[in-house]
């Protein structure tokens, strides 16, 4: 038989999940029935024209979720419908976690997308193989618990020259993405630590410290930031603060601000600063203030940084940079844990780094968000009787906040984008306790991941659908 | 200037330590003097015939160190001595993790070591390259929580078909190491657990659950595993054990003990079996009793594998296997972490395993342990008057165990050793209370990253320098 598979090569859905979900439904369908024969998957690749891994994952999805078996020397068969597992909410769920988008959905304004278009894909590929060489063998053994010394000293030299960082290279902890990198600092603090967060804030921050069994104080902002007597009040002694570009609010937190939040800090002894700096790259106006480590000298910033906004997620590397005091903590309660990113893959980030690979990235990147920033404030100047804009010139998502006297709740501003096919993010969901906040309706929308004519596209269907009301 | 640095390749040390080693020592004798201007990373790489990202972590690392610094269009210079910043202990320990070995230190019988000559470079390289080909972009966007679908259902069918592990695609998370997933297992039990580890144990996990705040109870064994009656007067409501090949002692637990401790489980409400099945893989005589999970029908094992051991510490992948009532409490609670293991090494490995490599390498590694394996029992034989030997047909390392009337102290036979150049590891600091124990002076010799001719020299050197006595 042979599988007639639309794919879109420009969707953000990866193709083994489009040959997954084309097939899963053709046996929903009943278009494929039981013991019906599937090509190989060197036979499906070879037709569609893409790998032979890429058809191989789908049909082990296929398999791990029962719609398929294969049968030794034979091959794949649809399975009978009575041996199908339920497959149950994991399905959608994971189907989720991948980036699935609704059939019906036009233009999704997700502020959690990037840019992968721009990728250098090459030069990755030309670096992955230089790592891999004959003499690097020394690659495959187990490397230093912090990370490599080489990236190391490459993150310090950028953290200090693009965000005024202050830091050695022995500070730094390289980990496996920063919700590890919080696990593994909190093992640091030790428990019984009420930690402040902004309100709104990065949600996943806030499950992270919640599953750590932390108590978490959310603290109520003003323009410039987290307002520094309510921090006071909240009994907290750990603040997680991202001054750089506030997220999802979009506030880029002011010196005077910054520096009270550091006497906050200084105040008590066992106080720290969590300094999230996860998408500072990324300004189109004015000077970068550089970060509030660069300006601590008491010893109370914690750094957090990463590498899954500027380069890309699945490369899963964050580093911390640690205070003297917590680093000498760090060494001795967790000095034993091995690194969780692969040394290979340190190493072709180090050589991304050294070579100028980075810094060219960022300055190309920078100038594609500037682009595509451009375009939505263009795209959205229609909305501005009925919305104000907040949060632009800096990350890679801004607000429209409604004006009175025209108060339209926020969930009906997404029900109407989503009857046009539009998927946009309310600011409540990211609060942290959304019932007690009365803000006006706002809504998150993030470009990153969009083209320039999506985002028209997607502005346009907007601007319509919130006029009928 | 021209560096005359002696390299070697057969050496476990990787060669950019072997580079920055010689030119740190070089500084600190003085023969390379402040001010004096190194090669640059390209010269040096050609005339060293190494790779130039190797030269380059080598001065990256002395750089991060204080030694030398670069001057922008000029080059690589030796600093000024009261510029040094004191490296301190840190270097001696990152040393250590980077596996650095004694100068005098002529043979190494490191239990942590594994034998990477034979890994498979040639196959990982083809398959990284495969991962990173054009119609391969999704790898770069990040991907399931639980790991990669395929890998997983990969995973399960491995562990099936050599473990007799029963278990679905759906039940395995795919983690950095298993460090980082005990740490997540932690978040999954919530806080308060007794654990109780067999005494002596894996001290790694020993610091994770001491780490994670977890009250550990040691369990004293005997030949046959932990004891269930003292586990069950420990009060502990977990047990981490190692029935296929228990860490350091060696004792493979038989099926009838298996089923005592999985009855152990069963009668309380939260119990559960952690079993960590670290180095199964290797078993030179007798068919392999399959896992503690597969006789398990209450639901009550945590299988937690690793392929550091039979692929490549540097590889940084673990597995967990989760009961099912465990899965939907790590779903509620942990579901929001992302994935910490790279979807493109995913990938790599993946093929690794679906395309049947991993087979292969096992096999070959199998014989290649076992030739080791029957030399150190050949070598050591003239030991046999006065050591018992143990732990042997199983695994990359084995026992000396002193007999009476000869009884030395571990202290002191490992000191002998020392002097004789070679370096062994005393059963007590596997101890989770050392001062506690009086088991007769026992000595670990791991043999897995030795050549045959290293074991032989080993032992010989052992024989002479234990019988002066």
């Amino acid at each position: 038989m042979e599988l007639l598979i639309p794919l879109d090569s420009k969707s953000r859905k990866p193709m083994y999940e489009q040959i997954y979900a084309h097939i899963r439904q053709e046996i929903r369908d009943g278009s494929l029935q039981a013991e019906d024969r599937l090509p190989s998957t060197r036979v499906l690749a070879e037709h569609l024209k893409v790998s032979r891994s890429t058809t191989q994952m789908a049909y082990e999805q296929l398999m791990a979720e029962g719609y398929i078996a294969s049968r030794p020397y034979r091959g794949y068969f649809v399975t009978r419908m009575e041996e199908l597992v339920e497959a149950g909410p994991q399905t959608e769920r994971e189907m989720e976690t991948s980036g699935e988008k609704d059939a019906d959905c036009l233009v999704d304004f997700s502020p959690r997308g990037i840019d992968l278009e721009s990728f250098p894909y090459n030069t990755w590929r030309k670096l992955s193989r230089n790592t891999l060489v004959d003499d690097n063998r020394e690659m495959f053994h187990s490397g230093n618990h912090q990370g490599e010394p080489g990236l190391r000293e490459a993150i310090r030299s950028y953290l200090h020259s693009a965000r005024g960082v202050n830091c050695s290279a022995d500070q730094i902890i390289v980990g496996a993405g920063s919700e590890y990198l919080l696990m593994l600092l909190s093992q640091v603090l030790g428990a019984g630590h009420r930690i402040a967060m902004e309100n709104p804030t990065y949600k996943q921050a806030y499950r992270v410290f919640s599953s750590l069994s932390y108590e978490v104080r959310a603290v109520e902002m003003d323009s410039f930031g987290m307002n520094p007597e309510l921090l006071e009040r909240s009994g907290a002694d750990v603040a997680y603060v991202m001054p750089s570009h506030q997220f999802p609010t979009g506030v880029i937190m002011p010196v005077a601000r910054r520096q009270e939040l550091l006497k906050w800090a200084a105040a008590g002894k066992e106080r720290y600063l969590i300094e999230d700096d996860y998408d500072s790259e990324f300004r189109y106006k004015g000077k970068p203030i550089p970060a509030l480590q660069g300006m601590d000298h008491s010893g109370r910033v914690i750094y957090l940084g990463t590498f899954s906004k500027c380069i890309a997620p699945a490369i899963r590397v964050s580093y911390l940079v640690l205070p003297k005091a917590l680093l000498k903590r760090y060494r001795e309660q967790c000095g034993f844990y091995a690194s969780t990113v692969s040394r290979i893959d340190q190493n072709i980030l180090y050589q991304f780094l050294a070579q100028g690979h980075f810094e060219r990235h960022l300055n190309r990147m920078r100038g594609i968000y500037k682009t595509k920033h451009d375009a939505i404030l263009a795209a959205i100047r229609p909305l501005e009787t009925r919305f104000t804009i907040g949060g632009e010139y800096a990350g890679i998502h801004i607000l429209l906040t409604c004006r009175e006297p025209w108060e339209a709740a926020e969930q009906e501003l997404i029900d109407l984008a989503a009857r046009a096919g539009v998927k946009v993010y309310g600011l409540s969901s990211y609060y942290i306790h959304p019932e007690h906040n009365s803000h006006p309706a706002t809504i998150v929308l993030g470009y990153a991941s969009l083209s320039e004519e999506q985002i028209r596209q997607g502005a346009e269907l907007l601007t319509e659908c919130w006029k009928q009301k």
